[in-house]
């Protein structure tokens, strides 16, 4: 990415996770209702949407019917008339999360573009996440990339917990860094440090991707942080002074509801992106259609998003005759 | 203020507002409650609190009892063994947002440390707020700006709407830096910049910075910013990064509620100082504190605070087993 007029990056990729890791969250929803969304999200102007996750529906009763809603996604993109997701000059990519092997195979056979796969930095989070160890992990993650590879899919390997841990507190940037060069050596395309609980600070931010950059030298690098202290936003910003040039975001902050206490999800996009506008850094993606997707998405899952821009959006100043 | 290590600040002053700018916005709050929340607050070592408003109460209910309030925070922190407020090297100061003369002589009568004063930049917005010509708001802010004088009581500017306004939209920044230029002239110690519907971004703070700065030279200068959507503490930070060192935060986001629509506090206190902490910028403040502070507010108010920060201290992780 070229540097722009402020030293930010010129475009910014988004790499919306609202269906996946927003929903995840939430009581099921319909996989009809789950694409409907995602093909709102693209005619946002969205390329990337991690769409669904290949996990046990009885470990995750929300992510159940993956294969119906990417077939439903694929219907309704080729059934518009207008083209959405083709008239951006490429078409959208439809990415899965995939746990292990199995999920990656019925991935593949569903026909998405992109897989993401991921390992904690955080031992015992990993072990409890998904009852492996470090090791077992990025062993997986080689073997899910080896079968990607075959079918020409390229595999984003994300790191949760990269910015410190609810068990062990903080995590060496270091170690960060060597896990990712082991992941990368086992195939993966790209990697993306996740702030899975909300811990990480522009100072943290700074120390971990200097750590990830010294050690792996270019990579396609990006960000999946998380707001439960309120700082998402001002990390991407942080990010975005070291030229970090992808993000995941979830419409309306999904993930994370203002009714239900210390729940937190993603960086919200529209407020991502309302601020890469505004410093006139390019994403593709429009404030208003994603404003309209995340009103779709507060219908599905029954209650307010946590996003403060779609709830100013939605309602008349409250700030007139107040002082100041 | 000198720099720290990483070109920010080394130390930061915060004016705590929740007192004023977010109760005003609640159901009344008893004077003797409010000014509990008052203790509380320096008793987290805020060493500046706007704990009041003389202003009419029929304009503005919940900010009734002005006097009371100062009188219970008086009494209660010189009742206090351990010498709160004293103990941290200087006595805090307590601030009243006055909005005419009549108010000025009310607190003054009172016995407040400072004042603070507002004029919006936006012409509509300050004839909607206080029913004056943005010139005659100026005249008014001189005049107090006498009585205050003669008592050796510092007035401090704030100009609303600095960053936007709902009426006008743009607010042009040399604009800005001309009325700061005039209240300065008129007597005001310092200048404050809100940006009052939470239209600011990095780019209209540096923007509005530097011409406030070009105009006025050497002023003490903070900002006042709103979550409308979602950009307060990214703002923050961006102003750190131009060296301001004085905002105004409200503690839990006080203002804001996620049970109202489109309500939006301040950036709440405890995570701006979590984030200054973070970033080893020196504010004297506990957020320990802050949170047990901001519990209080959230029982007088009773609902929840819209800081994300509060609501991730009071709840268990809900990360645990989720995909990243």
């Amino acid at each position: 990415m070229t540097a722009g007029a402020a030293g930010l990056p010129s475009s910014v990729a988004v790499r919306e996770v609202g269906p996946r890791d927003g929903l995840q969250a939430e009581q099921p929803v319909a996989p009809r209702l789950r694409a409907k969304l995602v093909v709102a999200l693209i005619a946002a102007g969205v390329r990337t949407v991690e769409a669904v996750s290949f996990v046990s529906p009885k470990a995750v009763p929300a992510m159940a019917g993956a294969a119906d809603v990417l077939e439903s996604v694929r219907s309704a993109l080729a059934g518009r008339s207008d083209g959405a997701g083709a008239g951006h000059g490429r078409p959208p990519r439809i990415v899965a999360l995939v746990p292990n092997r199995r999920g990656a195979e019925m991935a593949l056979e569903a026909g998405v573009d992109e897989l993401t796969v991921t390992v904690s930095a955080s031992a015992t989070y990993n072990e409890r996440n998904v009852r492996m160890g470090i090791d077992e992990s990025v062993s997986e993650i080689a073997a899910i990339a080896s079968l990607a590879g075959g079918a020409s899919i390229p595999v984003d390997a994300v790191v949760s917990c990269a910015f410190g841990s609810p068990y062990e507190g903080a995590i060496a940037p270091a170690a960060v860094a060597d896990l990712g060069g082991r992941l990368l050596d086992g195939g993966a395309a790209a990697l993306t440090l996740a702030d899975t609980t909300g811990m990480a600070s522009p100072r943290t931010v700074a120390d971990v991707v200097g750590a990830v950059r010294s050690s792996t030298g270019e990579v396609d690098l990006g960000l999946h942080l998380h707001d439960s202290r309120g700082t998402a936003l001002v990390n991407c910003y942080a990010a975005l002074q070291l030229g970090v040039a992808r993000f995941d975001a979830s419409v309306g902050g999904l993930g994370g509801s203002p009714f239900a206490t210390g729940s937190a999800g993603n960086v919200a996009t529209e407020e991502l992106v309302g601020l890469l506008d505004d410093l006139g850094v390019e994403t593709g993606i429009s404030v208003a259609g994603l404003l309209e997707a995340g009103e779709m998405a507060a219908a599905m899952i029954g209650h307010r998003l946590a996003s403060r821009l779609a709830a100013t959006a939605s309602a008349p100043s409250r700030r007139d005759g107040r002082q100041p």
